[in-house]
């Protein structure tokens, strides 16, 4: 059994530590938290472990194995480093930082200690994005040339961070994973509405080589609620909608048949409009196989998909993102 | 009856010469258009229409009162000035031309010879966007403070343009309408897969005055066909689908109250959901009511909204566009 | 050129006299109709065709070949019988006729005089029905065991047939086609709301050998629009929806497999959870596909699958179903 | 707190479970299940409540003020009546009882002894139906003049009853509360594919008086998920869909009007299509609506909607349907 304590046990807070609490492999043994309130409750529900008002004490003193971190953004790096420096396996929510510099210098650390370090990207561990994953590593829809995806909703707004850090995080990590490439450049335009300075929805353009690009539109002042990926592959089209109840992802054999045999210029591009496949998919809940993860990870089997390099790559894209929004659109080159 | 002379009776074309056929105020007298297989087909047709190989001998010779130009856009500018200045009254597809400096040209040859000059922004005349208008110029929205829309489906790749001047005329000219100001500066991103130099998917942002945006998404190389327009306002939201047979127009009293009695920055912000509306529209052929309007504009009725100051902005906003989009996304300010 | 003559051109009638005198191989030389509004707009959109105002004397004196018959339900039988006693063909609307004796004397008739009779079941020309029944004639959906359709919206209200008449010749044409076999029994319940005897919904239940069953709910009094059928095969369930614009045909790899092999009995059935295929349809529209087949039977291309048989078969099936309808659900046997 | 002693904590069970044992004024102190399996898992999640293997031994000795059921229904009448006998409130759920009689005896023991006696007729605590209710009662739908509704899927197929009895008690607790008028005869059909003697689809027409009429079609050998409710009123129609996440119930403005200043008849129906209507809906779980039901009655708030004469009326329909589909759709009158 694998002793966790865990830093912030608030709205996503809680459903961690459902999770780490039901696994068959891990122990709940400590909580901390900065509500009293929520501390109060806990104290009820979890009876078992022991309550660290003092974060920093609960990383030091609870004898855990590993720490999982679900605070406001701006503490990950602190309580994250804290926790690798004891010598703990660590789980911290996305952003892993809010600077790249912090973000490296977390990587860095869990290499050095041979510590698991991983963030929470939960969409690499859905099964609908793994699906289309799937799909492309077996070549199924050519070269991926461009993707855009849409995280939209009348949701929770926040004052400590804007849609972008908030939203984004999720659509970068799935970027990467597709494009299996470094961005070179991102665009990103917003406009904050409800709160000065805070942008309550961003368009980001994250440019990557080979002329190939990725779109990401994130709002927490919508009317819909979209959760919607679309990439388009050379060979065919894939969307991945997880506001569907059982048809998440859809395999479009459409695209463009480019015929070089004609001698006009106009006849070279021919529409294919062809079948649309709707592949079953075995789902189980995203957090649950993230934990999962990070279970098998601290037992030995390899560093998760979402690691600190990840999570270093994720905030490099934010920092620019950011850096461009708050300069209007400008064109901002990642390192 | 006015006499009406078209020419380019292609893709479109095809749609306003049966509005114009049909129409019982005008009477079709001559038509010109460069494909043989066209002409030939019109020859029977509309045995009572003149043809002419040679659309400048039409314009001078044809003894038309009005010209209706629907050919390629490269050549949108030197048939309407011509027609202008043989005091042809003037109907031309979007865009109006190529170049601002050319917009403004016609522009102010129309202005200077008292003709009609309209150009072909069908949705500036669509019942349902129309019934968006109305809705915010009652004030039922509050302050219209963002907007996005969406046009992508897997449709006609052109050679001579890109998507951006193929597909965003549209949504450019109800940003104008709806913004009811001038733009500031745009932000565009996109990607050419197809064929070099020629963008198939674009994102552009729009900047106006008192930090308020619009977005544009617009692609010929999408799986899905959408044709979306999400307008947030500090009342209420409204989105027109123009893909939904019967519900094109919904009315969200949703948003975000501000509270400005709590003490607590983070208490400030209260989601409220409430009653969707689907109002009944009375719905026409959108390109019926633009001819209608031509047809309204020559008889005395005032200049149509899509005039050619109108069709000069949008045109400023789309060559800055694609001076952003050739260079990633550099931010381009519109004089 | 067959030569045509057509009685009845109005609602429904001017889509066949538009894909009649389109058609290359028709000539449309005679139009009957009693509104003297509507024969007033024939002579001026077709002036060519000889005008009747009767019915009997464009049978007998206009010179065709074929006649199409496109009026009330109740004249049906009269005219059909009138043009095959003079040697014409006959297209008829559905339904053939309003009892199953005057039927059964049009489809002797016909055979007896060696001449095309053909009923307007226009769903047995849909390529998406064709694409279900493709599907089925080669097993992929195993035994068909049972199917339903729902063909309801806010539409037209007759005052001279009620709403099973008017709706579901459509569903029991294609229940016939895809089960396969004649019709036992009918069960028939409905419900008068607008005006007295006439029926504006119906819900029936057709009996077939073999414990098999057919479902048809219509009505002219529903906030929604649906044209929908559902097939449930041993193997696979098939899906179609007239209502979608691209995606008319869904086929569903769900179904419940029995397991014999358990000892407990409760453990034989497992449900079965599948991919969905949405195959690509070269739709065209189907009521120039029934007018072509019209034009290939007469020209010696065999009858066509809605002959005299089919049309008599439907036929019965909606006496037998108004007996039960107008007797509170009763059972009726089909003879 | 009010002392629960619940039988049957399987499948639906378990939903009850979770609701009482975390409601503030319930305290489960007793458990019984035949299966060793549950009663083990049971053991160890709610270590606080007494076992019982013995279902009877539960009730008469458990020292428990209520008693919850959730056995299969064959059980429901014998469980139901030694509670009531032994002076229990008793929750049991749908259907009541297999036959009129025994539900009858129930519903009279239940008032002999004064004590509350719930049928878990759901759906009349679902936030979405009463709505639906709100605006009958206020007068806005007119005269309700005719519903159907449809409760299909590809779901748990059971071997112990059809899918009449146990999908459709929901639809006709609905039409009973809808038409508030007791039904006065009922047409079933339906179809058995799976096993033998076991219906796996069935469709159910009950007429009230005055010509009123409720269809239910109910499936567990469907490839869509349906739970779909349409109410057509004399003025406006309302659809409940409980698979829409937000939108679950719809007002349309839409209808016929009728005209009497017309002479000739065919112009005295006109359709009215108008605006719909989403109103925002106060979501709670149903279940737990349901289960504050009972202790609010148990506490003296006078008799649940689902109390016994109504539990009887729903079996009361269901054993005649059950004749009816048994004997091929004759209708069946209810007492």
């Amino acid at each position: 059994m694998i002793r966790i304590g865990q830093i912030g046990v608030g709205n996503w807070g809680k459903n961690l530590l459902r999770n780490f609490t039901g696994h068959p492999e891990t122990e709940l043994v400590a909580i901390s938290d900065t509500s009293q309130y929520v501390m109060d409750n806990m104290a009820r529900r979890y009876p078992q472990a022991e309550l660290y008002p003092d974060a920093q004490k609960l990383i030091r003193e609870s004898g855990t194995e590993a720490i999982v971190i679900a605070t406001e953004s701006s503490t990950h790096f602190r309580f994250a480093f804290e926790a690798l420096e004891q010598g703990k396996h660590v789980f911290v929510e996305k952003p892993m930082a809010l600077v790249p510099e912090e973000a490296e210098r977390l990587a860095e650390l869990a290499a050095l200690r041979g510590l698991v370090l991983m963030v929470g990207h939960l969409l690499m561990y859905h099964p609908a994005y793994l699906k289309a994953k799937e799909l492309m590593d077996a070549g199924e829809l050519g070269d991926i040339q461009y993707m855009y995806s849409t995280r939209v909703n009348l949701g929770v707004v926040r004052h400590d961070e804007n849609a972008l850090w908030s939203l984004a995080p999720h659509d970068i990590s799935i970027a990467l994973m597709f494009m299996q490439d470094s961005p070179e450049s991102v665009v990103c335009t917003g406009q904050n509405i409800l709160q000065p300075g805070i942008e309550d929805v961003a368009f980001l353009t994250i440019h990557f080589p080979n002329h190939r690009m990725a779109h990401v539109h994130v709002s927490w002042l919508d009317p819909h609620k979209v959760r919607q990926l679309t990439v388009v592959g050379s060979q065919k089209m894939v969307v991945v909608d997880d506001m569907e109840a059982n048809e998440k992802v859809r395999i479009y054999d459409k695209g463009v048949d480019k015929k070089v045999e004609f001698a006009s210029y106009s006849d070279m591009l021919t529409l294919r409009e062809g079948d649309i496949l709707v592949p079953r998919i075995e789902m189980r809940e995203p957090l649950r196989l993230e934990c999962d993860q990070f279970v098998k990870s601290i037992q030995g089997g390899g560093p998760p998909p979402s690691d600190g390099t990840n999570g270093l790559k994720v905030v490099r894209v934010l920092a620019a993102a950011d850096q461009s929004l708050k300069n209007g659109g400008v064109p901002v080159e990642i390192g």
